[in-house]
């Protein structure tokens, strides 16, 4: 209940991951509350303390659901073949609340190619998951974790999709709070795009030899 | 067969539309011969005049079928709905040739949703129906029509997939004598990204009040 004030307290479920764990560094840095959740308790509070010292500010760790249990946002960052389950521990402390999906379907080995699920997308299968009470949000798809993971400017877009604007705009203050640019991108089904250039960006950095390849769109974005 | 010398001659099937239109007109003036194609053979033929009289190059027109015939490269610039009459029309003419499809799958009326095929993507349709013996890459899906009928710079990649990288650097360049970076993105079922992506740019178009949003892979490019 403490955790649940204004600005909302966030859990980075899959905290100790590259993806997870550099966003919550810049979202403490940022003076946002996090939690770092992760299947083993006691690894996410190691790596709460870590980031704790570093930072300066308070961060905890904990299992994932007890973490998801006392945030308003909760960030799923997990690869996609821990997706199902991972949502399934937590679907019933997140009801109501807002979910920020960060999944990308890649299927090992064959990472630099596009293999989108049956459901069309990854934020998809987490709507299915979690269930019309959840709002689902899907976004962070394109950005490279250990760019993320330091101070440096990342020259990335996050897209960012789901039905209702307002989350999708909460989720664009989340990426701008992280540094990034975040863009209003359509609706979940929107997804897919965002999901499927992971793969290209994989590809163009095998293929042109490339540290950390991103996306931008562009445009005269600046109106709103 | 005179018109299949070096550099090969492009047929544009649908020529007369806005993609198909603008790409001819920006090959032509970089010297490549260009032949424009119609399902209206008249139609064709007056475009192809209007664009020699505005460019000083000679550029034919005729039916879709019989400028396929004529050309080593066939790109093909039809609406999704038109995609799989269109290539059914040129599958005889094309065999052993390199067809560049730019199909998106769009799906009027709901255009800024994501509604990939079945198949995942429509360059998949386009090699299940022209067969193994035709080279297909695709590209093209993302650049604003409007836009590169200009005189002016476009600023927008064009993601190139194909399986074979020789076809697809044909297409690079392609792009490039269209006056566009061109990215090797990697497979044919890659272009699922690029053509999920235009749903994105027609969100963002209003979403942001923006005339022709773009998409840009950010990285070191210049190696290669």
């Amino acid at each position: 209940m403490s955790d649940a004030s204004n600005p909302a307290t966030i859990a980075v479920i899959g905290g100790t991951g590259h993806l997870g764990g550099a966003l919550a560094r810049r979202w403490a840095r940022s003076g946002r509350r996090v939690l770092l959740g992760s299947r083993d308790a006691g690894k996410a509070r190691d790596a709460a303390l870590a980031l704790s010292n570093e930072t300066g500010v308070k961060v905890e760790g904990g299992a994932n659901r007890d973490v998801a249990e006392r945030a308003l946002i909760v960030v799923v960052t997990v690869p996609f073949g821990s997706q199902a389950a991972t949502l399934t521990d937590i679907r019933d402390v997140v009801q109501g609340k807002l979910v920020v999906d960060c999944t990308v379907p890649l299927v090992p080995p064959r990472v630099m190619r596009v293999q989108l699920p049956a459901e069309g997308c990854a934020a998809a299968i987490a709507q299915r998951i979690l269930g019309e009470q959840v709002s689902i949000v899907s976004a962070f798809h394109n950005v490279a974790a250990h760019k993320l993971a330091t101070d440096a400017a990342v020259d990335c877009d996050v897209l960012v999709f789901g039905e209702q604007r307002d989350a999708r705009e909460t989720v664009v203050r989340l990426a701008e709070a992280a540094g990034l640019r975040g863009l209003h991108a359509g609706s979940l089904a929107n997804s897919a795009a965002a999901e499927a250039l992971t793969s290209i960006l994989i590809f163009v950095n095998k293929h042109y030899g490339i540290d950390g390849a991103g996306v931008r769109l562009t445009g005269s974005f600046g109106a709103k």
